[in-house]
């Protein structure tokens, strides 16, 4: 699959752009009007240095409001084509990008725009240009890919095709489907974007909202399976307007735009495969998949478009550790240990201690996080795979950064990357029954054995920057194979946290992504002030909580008025209130069960969360978050 | 009129929210159920707490899904109420908003909902509650307050009545006159919020993007004056769920907030004055204004509800000065004399400079506009006004912060005031010659006369902090008599850049504000990267950039591809197309004029702007401005 991506992606200049979207590694680039005229390159300097970055200039884009137009205006339309026309022979380019009229069409007669179609492709055709016809989802009288179809073939001229984008098709909910009857040489571009799916109108959800693929709710891997069986080969380009990427890091933009295609070029091949046609001869197209995605595929390779595919993996079967650091490990230690955790004592090479509870790890790590800051955070997540080196094969070929952890002579050597808020993934070989052979590395020299309590990692919370929240999504989803649930927002003291479950299909891996009021990020970065934390799951909660309160643990104090709230919401038995309040636990219940949980203190920016589940519970008492924000900001405050 | 607030607007603590409230000088507030739930006060604390800063604690809210239930569902709804009635009496709260149910309701029938209604009634009736019934505008069956209404006075309950919420009520587009007909003894609370216009699912635009009156674009005192007309004269209470208010400071937020309803009030009194009664009897309810809005109105007093006016001003009548400040003037007044400007000397008691050409006049402040940065900024901007006073009057008791300026005996004396980006703006005696008689003060002790050349400040733009930008409108709208213009959205390379034209009705003021890219103000605030300008007219631009050129100007340089576009979108004569290239001009053209203009490179975080305005061309050359913020990126990251 060829990839590419409009200019109008990425923040900063022309040649940051163009020199970004090298680096990521894309094969093409559209170039945006503005992006052009507002640069002090001449266009040749622009075509070299396209051909020096082995960029190739694929589409000039967009020329607006072309068709349905009066005589007079018609004639100001081709002047001012000829003129972009001139303009992309200078720039080596050869297709421009014509959108269907939403300002100053008056005429609605498919004969006129068909008419004034043609003599824009006569045009076009003269300067050896040629034209892609797109019709936008807000265009006045063409806003239907099938209908700016209809139009090129009644045009049927060689230098008019259409563009397909998948923003301007999946926003109106258009099938698909008919795309796969289309003449791939009528098919001059293909444009992807994905979306979350908003109740607004199209033009500013299209202006600001748009994502890289993946990272929204429209189905582009089906999309892309009927752009694959029309035949068309050309470039799988991205044209994403965002609010948030316009603004973020150049590379970094480019790098998760370019894991977006490699993930849904995968995608779309998987796609082909679960829905390819009976070898009878009648076709599955558009069927239902067949739910593995890995049935065979005689037919795939048939099509002109050559779909790569990735190492494959299985989704994680759980939590290996997660890793805290700090300079001064003390609080962590003291927490640790009031929480039940053992000290399975020190590495024999490295700076980091081992804690164990059941199945539950945790390592410290003795080292200061940041510099100028000693307090702890949580630095690393360990997974459980079946295979790390194909998992990380996989991760790399996503464009995660690797981070190779230095290891001595028979020592278990992880395979890691860094995720986009900067927290180390590791992928560890999984055992059937919970241990882990690392753990041999510590202390005595001995492999660490579940303890009695009966605790493993719950899920983790992690805070994560404005800037890569979006792109955190893609990262867990495509590398490590976790999916997205709906998104809840919860209020807190200093504004709403956007919070984002990210989760394996059996729930062995719980992921929280907390978008933090931007208040918090803007003064010392979310990682400062924004609190993350570290959830075990025990069997008993309240006996747990007992034997935590026995040792000295500082519980996160909970507000009488919560459990009188409670007790309205719930009409809990009086003794069982009676406990929940004693011990500041906080209590959650749907139809599919109950939920027990309380928090400890903060240490640092850390805080630890204790959790039962009775039932088929499978939420995280989103209702108490509030509660927990409150107290929390109130301690901060007061201390 | 009451004043009042639900605690669900702004950030922080309960306890935080009442204090600021108090501080704000509200009457009462509206506690928001969460907001208690989280507090470690208990209910007796915040009774306590509020009688001391003198609040009333007006609304209790909200109750949600309560009625259009199973007679299960009711039963424990019932018992739900109960509790928080009992915890009402422990807050010495008396009135409950329950909203119409969204959620749980299962059956469609008024009979059915007014007696549940009636169950209700009954109940808070035994507990001395009062049961305001509000239509959410997605409820599920009541969505309409008239609906709502009805339901009321069927159950006719002296215990139960309706709340009117401005948001369900103008975001659904329901005529509001038929709230006269309303008996005043039924309307139990009123809460006003206004909203920008959007076109979204109705829930996400009330749950996110509310604003406090005189922010957004609903006809709210056409609202108040038929609530006043019915005869209420309870509280006038906010209630705005704003994801930005929710995280921004809140003292400061609790300002913008009331001075939201001191200006709601004025414009309601307004409002009935230009729609008072004829005095023959027949009424002219719902008709529009007469125009001046200073109709003599003789009903307004006969209403319950007391509305309190301000101290008139009309809008200003132009700009007096602009002032910049900085260590180093050095680069400005180069930049200054380069443009055409004289230097006046300096301030005979201040380290003040005063720089004039025409009637537009420069004060360049020779003081550091803050810790460790010499750097210039726009600090301060001097408006023409009527009578200084009287605007100063009514600017202060719209809650504007007071900036005295020392003087010494026999000089002018400005009234100013901290605008929310911290620019300082002063009211001028103006005068019909556009000559300012403190000029005097400076240099040879002779008043300036306007020179040769016949400039004028066209317009100033100022970068806004993103936390204070809808703050800002209604602080010029209700303060400086400025009235917002639909916004615009400008590409730049860092971003989409907000653009807000304030302007007064004759345009001799033109004020711009700009909410930066969040990336340039996270780093180190609006002020620093952001850049601000002011702009001058001319009236003839093309003499005025050779005159510039030959004093050896450093004009911002613009791109030959800019001048390109130009001409294939304009087709301009070539000798004017390329003199406009020569001279790094850019140029803009609409249906009432034309509009040339020219940029200098920056000094600090300022730069100017000269503009010539053709026929009536309104505009501010908006599509140039890609060019303008792309160039001075450029430069400011090649330098």
């Amino acid at each position: 699959m060829r990839t590419g991506i409009a200019t109008v992606c990425l923040s900063g200049t022309l040649k940051e752009k163009m020199q970004a979207c090298a680096i990521a590694g894309f094969d093409g680039i559209e170039i945006f009007e503005q992006d052009l005229v507002t640069s002090p390159l001449a266009p040749e300097d622009v075509r070299k240095m396209a051909a020096d970055l082995g960029l190739t200039l694929d589409l000039y884009q967009p020329f607006r409001d072309f068709d349905s137009v009066s005589e007079d205006l018609l004639a100001a339309n081709l002047r001012r084509a000829e003129a972009k026309f001139r303009l992309m022979a200078r720039l080596g380019m050869d297709t421009v990008l014509v959108c269907s009229n939403v300002a100053t069409a008056s005429i609605d007669s498919d004969d006129l725009r068909a008419e004034q179609l043609g003599c824009l492709a006569q045009m076009a055709g003269d300067h050896g240009v040629r034209v892609a016809y797109e019709a936008l989802a807000w265009g006045k009288y063409v806003s239907d890919y099938e209908h700016a179809h209809r139009l090129v073939e009644a045009v049927d001229h060689p230098n008019l095709g259409t563009c397909l984008d998948s923003f301007h098709i999946l926003s109106r909910a258009w099938d698909t489907a008919p795309i796969e009857a289309f003449s791939p040489e009528k098919i001059f571009f293909v444009q992807v974007a994905d979306a979350p799916k908003l109740s607004m109108d199209v033009l500013s959800w299209s202006r600001h909202y748009r994502v890289f693929p993946g990272e929204g709710q429209f189905e582009l891997a089906k999309f892309m399976g009927h752009v694959v069986r029309a035949g068309y080969s050309g470039p799988v380009s991205l044209e994403i307007f965002n609010d948030v990427f316009r603004q973020s890091d150049v590379e970094r933009t480019a790098v998760d735009a370019m894991r977006s295609l490699i993930w849904l070029e995968e995608q779309s091949a998987k796609w082909l495969d679960a829905n390819a046609p009976d070898p009878a001869g009648s076709t599955a197209a558009g069927g239902a998949g067949t739910g593995s995605g890995r049935t065979t595929a005689p037919g795939r390779r048939r099509y002109p478009m050559e779909l790569a595919t990735l190492p494959q993996v299985a989704e994680p079967a759980g939590w290996n550790f997660a890793e805290v650091r700090a300079a001064d490990t003390a609080g962590l230690e003291k927490v640790l240990g009031q929480l039940g955790f053992e000290s399975n004592g020190r590495h024999r090479t490295k700076d980091v201690q081992l804690w164990t509870m059941g199945h539950a790890r945790v390592i410290i790590n003795e080292a200061a996080p940041s510099a100028g800051s000693a307090a702890p955070v949580i630095a690393a997540l360990g997974f459980d795979v079946d295979s790390p080196v194909i998992a990380s094969a996989r991760a790399q070929q996503l464009k995660a950064p690797a981070v190779p952890r230095k290891s001595q002579a028979n020592e278990e050597v992880f395979q890691g990357f860094a995720a986009p808020d900067s927290t180390e993934i590791f992928l560890c070989q999984g055992s059937p029954d919970g241990t882990a052979a690392w753990t041999h590395e510590f202390g005595e020299g001995l492999e660490v054995r579940a303890s009695g309590a009966s605790a493993v990692i719950d899920h983790v919370n992690l805070a994560q920057p404005w800037q890569h929240f979006d792109e955190a999504v893609l990262f867990y989803t495509s590398a490590l194979a976790l999916e997205p649930q709906p998104f809840a927002e919860v209020p807190s003291p200093t504004g709403l946290v956007r919070s984002q479950v990210m989760l394996t299909k059996d729930r062995s891996v719980r992921l929280v992504l907390n978008l933090a009021p931007l208040i918090q990020q803007d003064v010392e970065g979310p990682r400062k002030t924004y609190q993350e934390h570290i959830a075990f799951a025990v069997d008993d909660l309240v006996a747990t909580a007992r034997a935590c309160q026995s040792r000295g643990l500082e519980f996160l104090q909970i507000p009488a008025n919560y459990y009188e709230d409670l007790d309205a919401r719930f009409g809990l038995a009086p003794d069982f209130l009676a406990t929940l309040q004693e011990l500041n636990l906080l209590y959650d219940r749907d139809d599919d069960g109950e939920f027990l949980h309380f928090y400890t203190a903060t240490v640092g920016s850390v805080f630890f969360e204790m959790v039962e589940r009775r039932g088929g519970y499978d939420g995280y008492g989103a209702p108490n978050a509030p509660v927990r924000h409150a107290v929390q900001y109130d301690h901060m405050h007061r201390s």
